[in-house]
């Protein structure tokens, strides 16, 4: 696979992260709506422009969710039928829709979602990163062949649809960012008499913090599951906490 | 302080580890309201009777909070003058309440929270286990020999007023064991996609578990600013989500 060209569309966290990853196995081609210069990227490193980028073996999108329509709709007429394409958004189902409807209609696509990323990449523990991938309509051979490379990266590949991942991923990473974003807005911090269970609360509000508040929004409005997480935490919540009220006031001041 | 008699009241979880730490130091005896038999305790720790456990010098209550304010009740006849009282509740406010009641006028209590159990002590890390203590009505000196006797004991003695622990502690603690519970309710459970996040997540949901309900009714109902802590909770988780809906679905469907 070594003598591809492969493209990444975004350099922002992600994208500057999987450059550097994809560069050590191909030749790799970045480019940033924002603009990027040669010094802006490490050395072996090719920037590109809006045009450019598209010539390709493969390219993988880097961006934001909630841009990554209006990318596609741009990318129409510079897309070319040599070109595997690949997203890297943390939900699927939408990300998926959009590009069958963006692309060119011969093209291969596959979707994935890099479990990962700068703060937990590489990882600090023998436990591999998930990598989930789900065909969209590259050929079953050139499939497998990516599935592959990234397998021989180390990487946990999990194959699923877009639907089981945003499901599976609404009561797992939802979850998670949304709880961190809670406790960052009740300023949780800690004490002189913190108890393991609160150190690792804090830990969750510190580590999806860190993630651009754009990431939390959208991986709430883009999974399709994560309104009814939402709600089903809401609705636990509101049980665990009517258990509590069946207790008689007047008994504590005995 | 060796030739004192330490009585432990109350055998649950906390009672059973609380007295083996006591015995490395004291002449140790136990009463449970369950009954107890000499082979129930280890070796050199002594059974006693709901009368014959007041015949010491400090005596720890190591009762469930809901049902110390009715232990007391029933203890007052049988106290002593050379007593000094302690209770070890995971709430402060109303046991010290309860004490100040209940124990004779005369009495000397020192209020304690140690915040640990057989599942965390022994500690694994170098964090020492801390010991949250309130001097409620002990003399000036006999409650520095017992701080300083927990701080020999590689305990981190925290000095604090019953309301500061309860308020800290429902921010802290009382926080965790909710979410733990909700989580529970929630049904969480391990995917093939976890991320760091959400496997922290999942052990706080396991560790606040596995500690009985009751001690987690107790920890909600008895803490006075519990109620209000989780209102904020809710007001916060209600404040991200409302954040979330200023989204036009339709832009979704691009």
């Amino acid at each position: 696979m070594t003598d591809k060209v492969v493209s990444v569309y975004g350099y922002g966290r992600f994208g500057r992260l999987w450059a550097d990853i994809l560069a050590e196995d191909f030749r790799v081609k970045v480019y940033s709506r924002r603009g990027l210069h040669a010094d802006d990227v490490p050395a072996g490193i090719e920037v590109s422009d809006a045009q450019g980028i598209f010539h390709c073996n493969a390219l993988f999108f880097c961006v934001a969710i909630s841009s990554f329509a209006e990318v596609l709709e741009k990318a129409r007429p510079y897309c070319r039928r040599e070109t595997l394409f690949f997203d890297t958004c943390s939900v699927k189902v939408f990300p998926v829709r959009w590009m069958k409807k963006h692309l060119p209609a011969d093209s291969q696509i596959i979707a994935t979602h890099p479990m990962f990323g700068p703060d937990s990449y590489p990882p600090q523990t023998a436990r591999k990163p998930a990598m989930v991938m789900c065909n969209v309509s590259a050929g079953a051979a050139l499939f497998a062949e990516w599935v592959d490379y990234f397998t021989a990266r180390s990487l946990q590949v999990e194959l699923m649809t877009p639907a089981m991942h945003d499901r599976m991923s609404a009561y797992s990473q939802g979850i998670s960012h949304f709880m961190g974003r809670v406790f960052e807005d009740l300023h949780l911090q800690p004490t002189a008499i913190d108890t393991h269970g609160f150190t690792m609360l804090l830990e969750v509000m510190a580590q999806t913090c860190s993630d651009s508040r754009q990431l939390f929004v959208d991986l709430q409005r883009y999974n399709p599951y994560a309104g009814q997480m939402r709600q089903d935490l809401r609705k636990s919540m509101d049980k665990v906490a009517a258990t509590l009220q069946l207790f008689d006031q007047a008994d504590r001041h005995r």
